[in-house]
């Protein structure tokens, strides 16, 4: 295993075993707490978190004090796969090789474990001892705008609504942007906050962020085509199969590549300008362009 | 009408004002915008937004600074209902007279207009600009706790699984309490601390609070037996339906109502003791205790 990887293993670690403590801190027990505790135990890549916590590390600042935000990030981001999954929106049984909340336990709890976590996310910051309330407010508005009914939330009604239509790549690039964009770009500019960073360092850290979106999206929609089902821990095109618009549809595969490589070289390129130790950012976006899962 | 009715409808005006303005200012236009305003226009008593604002009026204090605060507690109160309405849930077709929002909509766009109003709850707090950082992490905290896994949704999922069950009334009274009441003792707590209220008036405050859940929910179970299903807006007779455990099924309809006259004594005696203008807080208990929707 190389450094890369094991930093990466490093980070992982750290938001689950938070996330366990915070779960088991102000959730009562009982059903609900059970079912969160399923959801975070059936794992995922961490990327949001991650990019937050290297973020702070890469300004040579206390990543520690990027816990509440990052554990925040991570419980929104698992709170939409739970209703996400629901029958009533993407009607999914299996999510990271696991049976999903309805399916482990029924869809009540699914719709209340999806609402304790996001609940959650914004306690987590409010309650963290070693941020000051300005940071505390910053860090809850900019993650509520991001992941409500002008962020994450909007992107998810749009690309429902969207299916069984033809879009055009601008209003794709939109959907998307909303949907995954904001909430990736989120956890670089929290760590770029809470490591005191300077305008314009935040400025060009913010470019990097506003690509990272469609990169990882683009390469979502690539998996779906040319993934392996084992490897991702849901079926393989099933974009095809809820008729979406995806960029290897508008673009081809060929062309969907391509167009991923570009964001990549403008996300390395806006990272190398910023003033910071760059090597672990630099190589999780090569890991995101070139995930299989 | 009397003074009391004048000023009911007065800050119930206020408070749909700015909900509206809120839902039209940060929730992109589209389905999930219109499906919220559908539940916000279908009306509602406003009881914790005009619990909140009136605490801070009978202080003497500023209450259009509770106005965020005031309709993040109505916002988080719409979303669960929203949420409660769910096929997999209470599966009501019908709330404060108008269809519910899976109905006149569809459960998908319930599920996230649920989403984002509960998200936009926090937001609204962090954006208003008469509010300190440190008044803004108060009210987001306890307005988490009180509505989160140890709170509101925490009693939801246990009231749901004491269907068909026999509870003892210790045990009802903790399901209310978390499923209705720290709601309600938000609205008073966040009234008094933004009224800059001494420690000792505010534990009286708090007292009164505590309560003013229980006398709510024995109402509504008494209404559920003896009400009027147009007053209401939904049918009667739904809890005997779900083989719910109630004050009135534990205690008979005049035991509760007994339990319930006792619970407005201790209120009313809590707040004589505070020192404030308690008259339209007075009249709102008389109000919720004998209210027929």
């Amino acid at each position: 295993m190389n450094a890369f990887q094991d930093d990466l293993k490093y980070y992982q670690q750290a938001v689950n075993d938070r996330m366990f403590e915070f779960v088991n801190k102000y959730i009562n027990p009982g059903r609900v707490r059970d079912a969160i505790l399923h959801s975070i135990d059936a794992g995922g890549k961490r990327v949001r978190p991650i990019l937050l916590l290297s973020t702070i590390e890469a300004f040579g600042a206390d990543y520690t004090r990027g816990y509440a935000a990052a554990c925040a990030i991570e419980m929104v981001h698992t709170y939409s796969l739970i209703h996400d999954d629901l029958p009533a929106m993407d009607d999914d049984d299996l999510r990271r090789g696991q049976p999903t909340i309805h399916k482990a336990f029924d869809e009540a709890t699914a719709i209340l474990a999806g609402d304790a976590l996001l609940t959650l996310s914004f306690q987590v910051i409010t309650e963290d001892p070693s941020l000051t309330s300005d940071e505390k407010v910053f860090l809850i508005r900019e993650l509520s705008r991001a992941s409500g009914g002008s962020g994450m939330v909007d992107g998810q009604m749009k690309d429902m609504l969207s299916e069984g239509k033809r879009v055009v790549l601008d209003e794709l690039k939109s959907i998307h942007m909303n949907k995954t964009g904001q909430l990736l770009s989120f956890s670089i500019i929290a760590g770029a906050f809470l490591s005191h960073s300077s305008t314009q360092t935040f400025k060009k850290m913010e470019k990097m962020a506003n690509v990272l979106g469609l990169i990882f999206q683009i390469q979502d929609d690539i998996l779906d085509v040319l993934g392996d089902a084992n490897a991702i821990g849901k079926p393989v095109g099933s974009d095809e199969g809820n008729e979406k618009s995806t960029y290897p549809q508008l673009l081809g595969v060929e062309g969907a590549i391509r167009e991923m490589n570009e964001y990549v070289d403008i996300a390395l390129q806006s990272l190398e300008k910023a003033e910071l130790n760059h090597t672990f950012l630099a190589a999780l976006i090569d890991f995101l362009s070139t995930r299989d899962r």
